[in-house]
């Protein structure tokens, strides 16, 4: 129905932050993937293997401090369909150890096909009255570029299974800016506008903490736009991509916490999933240096969130 | 490196229209389902089992008529991965039978990540080396709403492989106005804006047709519009849903087509796909209703364009 499900796991662990979860190939310690190519030999199986295993293992190691995963879709979908059964095997193992699951998929279509993307992805699949759950994420990131046709079949299933989307908003990439900055006639830019558009469309799925079901995709990289809409948009909770390997820094996302601390969650993706190359240390100790690397994200933000 | 290869295949068939491949359960016959779900059970595996054989009845009896299919992940992805297996063995067949395939995936991120969609869906996959072809669709539907970041990685393979995409500019639905209508403050809409940056990715990817590998999605609902945008947009090959069931006519899409009576494709799902139903004819001849509804759908649009 909110986020507050969410916003309860980031307080358990006070942890404002989610493991992206988008394995390359290259991210991936060479005697997991060789074990795989053993089984599966160099195909889309044997890497769709080594994803798994590679995600199992920073899953292990994350789970007790780190309150969320988002998995990439495209980094699996890479992979056809035996990539698209490893991201459905990440999702499951994850939720089975406690972690909220954010889907990074960026679906948008017309009404009748978004009811799709949404039992596809938060709700569940209807096969002549037997339910069945498809990918089953807590979360899905949405454009909302087709307005609020593509988005209400998403509300509906947010309300009846208590789950969320994210609506992209301000996007952390270099050239976000060339529609997203825009002004409008009225004088308020499109991501501005957007950023509107998720207040309304959450409203009523407001929870405890006030945070609607709706949240916003907002930009570590575009931190002076962070504070700006976190005071413009009080009831949207914020994932906000960027930190680390994009360049946004510890300092860029505190405008995206409430005065109270919360009202988002800050993703690091590439900083997590290559810090054991970082560290330069044996690879298998992967998932130690990637929980190294989470405690030590987690304390710079929470620092500069106090 | 253009949509040529397309409109040849349209031109060879004499027919601008694609077939939308969106197979909701209700659209299949008893007889294929109660097969696959003798096999598999009321599963997920059951049902993109039935998708599979609906879906390969309708190629065979389209695809000497109809130079293109366009099967929406959506409905695929709603089976899970079985479904996404569905999707990929039903775009081989597709392809093996002389169709072009357009992967409708609205897919959209930065940079990076769409390096991975690029690969996934109208790409090949390295796999230490070895490549191997995740989708293999010749074009992929996006939302252009990140910019060029988002797309760049789509031009290389449109190029290197001769494939194509086709943006988001204006949508078929109800709402797509909310935001795509709204003026900017140079008093160009955002969909007409959106429009202006297909034409700019799209340079030097130009074919012998001047139309370049950049396509745009225009509604048939919004005539005016397309129209509007046919005129403005001249190297920009249009794909036109909403034709058919979603309320658009022959006379809509006629705006969609330049003065060679190029320009342009026309989807239609619903109505193909359920023609068994509208004719109420037996089941098993889903497929022959299938090519009457087609061939009056082509016929209709032809003489629109004459």
């Amino acid at each position: 129905m909110s986020f507050d499900r969410l916003i309860l796991k980031i307080k358990e662990k006070n942890n404002p932050t989610v493991a992206g979860l988008d394995p390359k190939l290259d991210y991936i310690p060479g005697y997991i993937k060789e074990e795989a190519y053993r089984q599966y030999g160099k195909t889309l199986e044997g890497a769709a293997e080594a994803l798994l295993q590679f995600n199992k293992g920073l899953i292990d190691a994350l789970c007790d401090i780190v309150p969320a995963v988002k998995p990439q879709a495209a980094y699996y979908e890479m992979y056809g369909w035996q990539g698209v059964r490893t991201l459905t095997e990440t999702i499951a193992y994850a939720k089975e150890k406690g972690m909220f699951v954010i889907t990074d998929g960026k679906r948008n279509d017309i009404g009748a096909t978004m009811q799709a993307y949404s039992a596809a992805h938060i709700g569940q699949t209807d096969i002549e009255n037997v339910k069945a759950e498809a990918f089953g994420a807590d979360a899905l990131t949405v454009n909302g570029y087709l307005g609020t046709d593509g988005i209400k079949p998403l509300l509906e299933i947010c309300k009846a299974e208590d789950k969320g989307i994210f609506v992209l908003v301000k996007t952390s990439n270099p050239s976000s800016g060339e529609l997203q900055d825009r002004k409008l006639d009225d004088g308020l830019t499109v991501y501005h506008t957007m950023g509107n558009m998720c207040e309304n469309w959450g409203r009523d799925t407001e929870g405890k903490t006030g945070y609607s079901a709706v949240g916003a995709v907002v930009g570590a990289t575009y931190p002076e736009q962070l504070g700006e809409l976190r005071k413009a948009l009080p009831h949207t909770f914020f994932l906000v991509p960027g930190y680390g390997a994009q360049g946004g820094g510890a300092k860029d996302v505190a405008p995206a916490f409430d005065k109270n601390g919360t009202g988002a969650i800050i993703n690091s993706s590439r900083g997590i999933m290559c810090a054991w190359k970082k560290e330069n240390c044996d690879p298998k100790e992967y998932a130690h240096a990637a929980r190294r690397e989470a405690i030590r994200m987690r304390d710079e933000i929470i620092s500069c969130i106090d």
